[in-house]
């Protein structure tokens, strides 16, 4: 196994020798060969002459002359020797990408799962920054419906779209506007009912709100029904969550001309018990708009993001607030409900306690009046303020990730920082 | 003590000179010797041709060539002088791990305790990993012993042991619906008690809640029992924590039976006051199958290792709050006691007020009026807001070691990520 | 590309060889002149003789060397490759800049954007202790306003400066007690009004406390008018952030003094309806003289400036914070308005439930009834407990960063800390 | 300034050759001679021959051998260069104080103050270390004064010791269960009172309770007075914060008994108005004897610690809530007054509801009624949300800094652990 070399040997023996910056470095041959990628591989295969890869040769030591910083090049060291990227926490992840870019390895395969979560997410983003293929070309109608595409999807294609981008802006807010004025006792007025004897008479909104709502919801619809008529993908661009919650925000309008159509009005359905339902659920469905405002906030997005990618921890962080919730819920309920005056009338109820209590909300409209329910209480706080700071310090930790990835940058070579930025 | 060399003396000195990968390190081989460990003391004590435990030797310069990446080898370099391993913090610790088993150096016993937290991690899982030899073999009747064993214990063994473990998360999930929706006013009925004319009406869950939850019972009966039963260790598989809540959650129903068979029903008791206590307890016992889901849910897992690894301080957390705690309460009950309409009628319910206040939970159900009352409540809640935000810090760091302990890993030679893993 | 050199040719090719510290770099001349900046390219343009730059000359070799410590010369040494500077996060960025300042590379324009945030806030923080230029020379008066103004603003200038600081100091507490101790009920008399059968009489402090007050908004006035009237940079003062709110503090006094002059009192404005309404403004803008603190306190000014530093994060949280009020808010509203006994009236009621409920302060002036209701309630404390929690760290970032930055430091040449300091 | 060698000259130039592992490094006589410090000193200053410093002397290249780790000696490197010891992060501090031991670099005066908080905390621990010479000695009866003294203050010293410390816990205990029990109203009987007419009826603890009492703080008061009168330094020991508190909870009693002595009961002194006060006063200052429980926890010692440390920090925090609280309850107040049924009295309430609405406690006592209170109190929920994160990190910061200087440690050679430890 171990060669044994007597004299010095430097032209023609089985090691590349390497300088790097001064630096020396010995490979032998076949450890490049087996690991068969990079630089030094073509250098290997070559002829003795065709030294094109190196800066320099020096034939009286064999010695390849790199001129590259040698700190790095021991990732690439390691590299060939053990088939590994391990990155080196203090060098700055850009650097090492660039120096793998110079060597010619194709960093994806070989990234150590231990400790290559920066460049592992460096490669992620350039993956995201690669220019979509014009989907529109072979398309009938494809250069029009491209032109309108652009003006709804892309504000920043045109002076059109940005005005596009900013109508639909203006339109949500008055929409949520109306939504939220509509609701002051101030700006309703009595229901135009027949029947005049009745206790409870229902309020309405005052009809100029009505006939605003009226309005976004026509501008939506048309957002919408243009967005899918001219869509080169039709499927997927109705799978995407942004415009599920675009077609959920106009669904109840829909509905409601739908059953116009067929001769129904809203104030006949009031009196059917279980048509009622229907329509305060058409009703609360209308909160749906406010979620449009996603589409223009980044800041929505980065916490949109951050929730998916911290799916896992909120799940198991769930769990873990129900059973405690669960638990601890029982146990007051069995402790406080013989008490005269408890409102501790069912688990249920002791749940929306166990809540609010666990996540130091504390309404105190329901508390624990006999001391082991107020023992018990006081572990439901200690469970609460443990449960729900364990998991917070990973999902931020997303956050952080989500924010860094999000960063405007501009055309210099290095654009993302890796600690605190936003 | 100082040798000095007057020529160059390279092939037969005190000294052995180490290549790797193109950097020269030198040791005296009475240092390597006196250490005693590892693939140099081989070297050294090797005859001097048989150099089979390096890579190649250049006798010209007498240098043993290690194909290795000379960052690495610093920390086994510095082993060798002074007996400890020390971790550079930006290198990755499986990297090293996999360093010291080359240099077959068992790390062990030389990790030094300022800094080598991480590698002993890995070593201490890589224990956890270690195959149990089967201990049913020399038992009678141990082929199905184990066969029912691994059924009941080992869900990833088999088709059968997943549904059994799919029914016994369902006869959990059932148990406790059964446990919520028996506390609903809605779904009791009166108790049918003899005496008509008592003022209080006791209230029982509908009969069929109290069938389904007997079915339960009756499964956890029968799968703690078989579990018992065919135990290879049974005396540690009773003490282990998880069957220890088995065995609390089937206990008020035992205890029961027990009453019954020797002729009490739980009605009669309910008339001896001391007994009444019991079935109270028992009652409350069965809050306890809550805790069953602590078997199938790896983030109830998660966070009941984090409490046992932060069991310290937890401790001494709970010591400075309750001296908090008894302080200020004991102050705003002397400052508020004499106010009119006060509710601080003593020093344990103004305990309760406290712990309210600084755990920032503000029920309001008792606020202290007085001005120097009021003071001492802004010093409760500061030293709240500061005592609890300390050993969290410390507790969600231990958290995130035992998640990082909980990620599962495939084939990988590098697994375990060191920063923000879940 | 490749140079090829068969012999040793150390005196006279296009290597320019450095031994720092006794570690051996070598660079191409083209390379270092390419870069065209630093000791380097000074070292090659000069003749062979003139070695000035170095510490010495080793003709043998033909190598410089320069007396710095090895580890630090990479980061020079990649600049010349890359024109780029990365700062590897173990090395002391104080140490770094000294480096670059040794190898005379003007940092600023090279710091590569992905690492070297550490640098360049300190060579931020340089900047900011340039002495500012005597702006009073040039000026009528200079000497005796530039007196007047270091008396005012420098408070560290002389006895004379930190008498008249402690004054200020003291007549802004002075005026804001009288404002607290103003509107204790005891020290409250009637209003001396004529119309004594109004049901309603208004109380107005004691005598004592408005002469106090006068006495400060005159010393406010006086201060900040001669403030003014020295300036060297009268435009530039006045759009001061403190200096505004000096004026603000001052507002509501020259308002009514200048009202006092056109003959009109205040208790002749009480009458008019619309007037009443700039009296309650007049006085609830009292509350600006709080803000004077902010002059005096290094604790007030971190915090002004954290804030700053995080106003894109602020903005943003606040943008999610309030889709989430909205939304949570309208869902809530629509859920409990038709409850009898609802609190909930209107959605900008339900709003400052949604507030109350997501910040965790939970009141309990309003609570959800319905089962829905609370199960949203559930989702707001979630979403409130989670948004609040994500930005929170990048502020407390800045917040550090901008702690640094505040430290008091002698004359040591390396004065600023690098963590946790405050 | 730059010298030029023409030849090679090893054997007796200006410059010093260091092999530290194999790694060359080298140094010129004079640099090493302008520090004056340290193993290479001497070697400069020695005659040729005698090589005691280094491990080995290699003539031919005029090189000194030291068997060091080559990558700690780059800090030997620096620090003879610059004159500072800067440390890089990714080593750990305990090697480098072994390092700087071997050097014999003193390095409490070189350490730059830029990167060695760690390095010197360190230094500051072994100098907590150091054995207390006895003062005993020279006294009157030092030898019985050292014993009882020990037997007081040092409970590991005997078994005698370790007893009167288990008493001393179990008599605080005892005493602060007595003050808990006495408050409660089951367990209090109406004072034995002449005037039986009294229409409010003072309530007393059960005599036995008030026994109990007795005996704990003559306990007290004879441990006190013990340690007081064979304390070696009586000063320093009355001035100690722990034995002020323990002075502070025997006043009340020590007062009592000194009334008694002059002939007035605390019976007589109720019917005096000043006197009543100073009893209320006396009986509040009982909660002191909570506080002696912090010289036997050592959590509670952590705490105290860390706010020592803290103080800067807390000062600065306070300030900022205190003009938080002034400005916003304030605001409130003008906005909220003028309300019917409004509990915004005065600016002094308005901060109760301030104080608690920023530290998001919330009782809900006081709420505001009016849309600009309600913009006003989101205002101050957000200020406190942001104002309490920020300080907590750095105080977090400073608690983990006293939880590693309180670790207890073993024989080994480097007990203390950076990270995350307890
Ligand atoms: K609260
Ligand atoms: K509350």
């Amino acid at each position: 196994k171990c060669e044994i070399f007597i004299g010095d040997v430097p032209s023609n023996d089985s090691f590349v020798r390497i300088n790097v910056g001064g630096q020396r470095f010995m490979l032998r041959k076949e450890t490049i060969l087996r690991r068969g990628v990079g630089r030094l591989v073509q250098l290997v295969n070559q002829e003795v002459d065709a030294h094109s890869e190196a800066d320099a040769y020096f034939r009286s030591s064999n010695e390849y002359y790199f001129e590259r910083a040698p700190a790095l090049f021991h990732i690439i060291y390691q590299f060939y020797i053990t088939g590994q990227i391990h990155q080196p926490s203090h060098l700055c992840p850009m650097d090492i990408v660039e120096e793998l870019d110079y060597w010619q390895i194709v960093s994806e395969q070989y990234l150590a799962e231990c400790c290559c979560a920066d460049i592992a997410i460096k490669e992620e983003n350039d993956v995201d920054e690669v220019v979509k293929p014009n989907l529109f070309k072979t398309l009938r109608f494809g250069n029009i419906r491209k032109q309108i595409w652009d003006i709804i999807e892309e504000p920043a294609s045109s002076g059109k779209a940005q005005v596009f981008a900013a109508l639909s802006v203006l339109f949500v807010l008055v929409s949520i506007s109306g939504l939220v004025l509509g609701s002051l006792p101030e700006l309703q007025v009595p229901l135009h009912s027949s029947e005049n004897s009745t206790e409870i008479v229902e309020m309405e909104p005052l009809p100029i709100i009505g006939y605003v709502e009226y309005v976004c919801i026509v501008w939506f619809t048309f957002e919408y029904g243009m967005k899918m008529l001219v869509s080169a993908e039709r499927q997927k661009t109705f799978m995407q969550l942004l415009n599920i919650i675009d077609l959920l925000a106009i669904l109840p309008f829909i509905i409601e001309m739908m059953l116009l159509v067929f001769g129904v009005s809203t104030e006949q359905l009031r009196d059917l018990k279980g048509a009622f339902l229907v329509i305060r659920i058409l009703r609360v469905l209308r909160v749906i708009r406010v979620l449009k405002l996603g589409r223009y906030s980044s800041g929505l997005q980065m916490f949109g993001k951050t929730l998916k990618a911290s799916f896992r921890q909120l799940g198991m962080m769930a769990m873990v607030v129900m059973t405690g919730v669960i638990f601890f819920s029982t146990l007051v309920y069995f402790l406080e409900k013989d008490e005269p005056n408890s409102k501790f009338h069912s688990i249920p109820a002791a749940c929306w306690w166990c809540i609010v209590t666990m996540t130091t909300v504390g309404y105190g409209d329901l508390t624990p009046i006999t001391v082991p329910g107020k023992l018990v209480a006081t572990g439901a706080i200690a469970c609460g303020v443990l449960v729900l700071a364990l998991p917070i310090t990973i999902i931020v930790d997303n956050f952080m990730k989500v924010a860094e990835g999000e960063r405007p940058h501009g055309g210099g070579p290095a654009p993302r920082v890796r600690t605190s930025g936003l």
